[in-house]
């Protein structure tokens, strides 16, 4: 029976959701698809390192880590960084969970190309990975014979990268158009329901889908990276687009005046995500657009999101993720996009 | 480079449809996967068999099965039937469109076995194969390594069993609900708009979505095959569902006062599908439902369709193929799931 060694560079609320749901799923992973596993590496922002080639006790691991104690007992010889841990943990599946970098993609990119370089299959929530890198690092993970998949990067874990991978062959994208920042969605609907734009992102806050510096998502540069990431792998542009030429248009230019009297109107403000192939190149935008309830966009509320696809096979394919008691889109949620990842790269 | 014989039982409009993308498609299969594909066998319902392991050309065959000649002539060998028509093309894959029999799933089981029988992949859009025949079928094409496959059987040809198959590993599928036939769909909404029952149903005849006899739509029979191919194929139950079972109500009771009444108060009357686990067993109903905009039903309108999904792992996922300007969910679209079945079951 096959067994892999996991990695994990980044322990946080993600990559602890994920060893979760591991140990959830690890007697159906043994009986359907017949396959083991441990956990022999960690990289922890900052409670240290630990690699144990024989095997990390997943238990401890997650109380060291969220009562915010040192990891370093759990460790079988002496590592200093992230790039040693995937070098010393003899590990098969190296999960990337480090913080995004929006603009260079840095260090998740050095991380993904190391664990790579030591024939490891790489699964990551990254954005930052495949939009500065997916052509170089999913060449090298071929010539590797290895796997760089990246689900949990748009519509947090739930199959889309997978839908057009396995279940769309040959099918030409033309263009897309969709939600696919929850956090400003969610302020949207809250400010409709009368909330101030300042109330609303501190809600956000406080059920931890919004970063004490909201703007990444309030400025529409989440969605922007998102786009670029759609475009750069499943529409076949000559040159990739970065989330600096998407030019993101955010929502902070919507006031509560505007959204009254579009409520009056039958109508809601987005924040529309969008590109078209238009001959050789791809024109993308991230921008609030005014749609009534004739668009597929308008029911889409609070902190659901949802993309539409046109191809040249068939209507147009909407996915759709909305959220629900218990299920809002969190770690729990974008853990399953990579725990989907690990099983088809090693089924 | 493999190079791959088909064979064809039925040659309506869907396999008509199949053989022209196949067609459409036949550079990019030959560039991207990598193989080559020949025509060894047609039967047509009443033009005819033909066999010919040297290859049947395509166009040759298109043109007398859609000018109502017999294809006699294109055969190298004398066939009287579909069985031998199977048995005598050298074929490696098979698409089964002969026509369906909600009740019994034959002749079409007997097609499905004899191919699987002779070591050939199996393709269909017939519902009946899935819902009477499934667990068989399924475990004799394992038995000789091969696929059984029916994408285009719900939803008209877009990906959703391969969607659970290849992208939503170790989840489970806890309840789906959703709008499956576009015919009574497209019934409801042209009521909305004041044409009566009977305009609605002649329309739909005229533009080929609704049968001579269109009681298998608007009784809910085919809504009610769709749910139990879905619970049968997703969900694991202990024992199939039958379309008995469902035992469907349609659209009939449905008057135009009914529904002006409910457009009056903003709401639609949906033929809805549904079903849920309850223990070891699910339950399944078809049957109309009065919805208001907040619904992910209320926005389907015309000839589109959709389906939500519950499942252990993510907020609820939802699929909607939204019909447009040439693409309604007719013969090319169902096509096209027959297609992505071939490349999944060849690649």
């Amino acid at each position: 029976m096959p067994h892999y060694n996991l990695c994990f560079i980044g322990f946080g609320n993600v990559a602890r959701a994920l060893v979760r749901l591991l140990e959830r799923k690890r007697g159906l992973l043994k009986s359907q698809y017949g396959f083991t596993y441990s956990i022999t590496g960690i990289a922890t922002g900052s409670h240290g390192y630990a690699v144990n080639p024989g095997g990390i006790d997943a238990a401890e691991a997650l109380e060291l880590a969220e009562s915010r104690q040192s990891i370093l007992p759990l460790s079988s010889s002496r590592v200093q960084n992230s790039l040693e841990v995937i070098r010393n943990s003899n590990a098969h599946v190296m999960f990337e969970n480090s913080p995004v970098n929006h603009h260079t993609g840095q260090p998740a990119i050095d991380h993904v190309r190391a664990a790579l370089e030591a024939g490891q299959h790489v699964i990551t929530a990254n954005k930052g990975t495949v939009v500065h890198g997916n052509r170089e690092l999913t060449q090298l993970a071929k010539s590797k014979g290895k796997k760089f998949l990246f689900e949990s990067t748009v519509l947090g874990g739930a199959p889309v990268f997978s839908v057009f991978r396995e279940t769309f062959p040959l099918a030409e994208l033309q263009s897309f158009k969709g939600i696919l920042n929850a956090t400003t969605n969610l302020i949207l609907s809250r400010m409709e329901n009368g909330e101030t734009f300042e109330e609303a992102v501190k809600y956000c806050q406080s059920i931890g889908i919004a970063e004490t510096d909201p703007s990444a998502d309030v400025d529409g540069w989440d969605a922007a990276i998102k786009v670029a990431a759609l475009v750069t792998v499943l529409m076949d542009a000559s040159q990739p687009i970065t989330p600096e030429q998407v030019n993101p248009t955010g929502i902070r230019g919507i006031t509560n005046e505007m959204i009254a009297k579009a409520k009056a109107e039958g109508k809601r403000y987005k924040l529309v995500c969008s590109a078209e192939k238009v001959g050789d190149t791809v024109q993308a935008s991230v921008a609030p657009e005014l749609v009534d309830s004739s668009s597929p966009l308008y029911g889409i509320t609070n902190s659901s999101s949802g993309v539409t696809f046109r191809t040249d096979v068939l209507p147009d394919y909407s996915i759709t993720v909305t959220e629900r008691e218990g299920m809002q889109g969190g770690p729990v949620e974008t853990a399953y996009g990579l725990f989907a990842d690990f099983v088809n790269a090693v089924k």
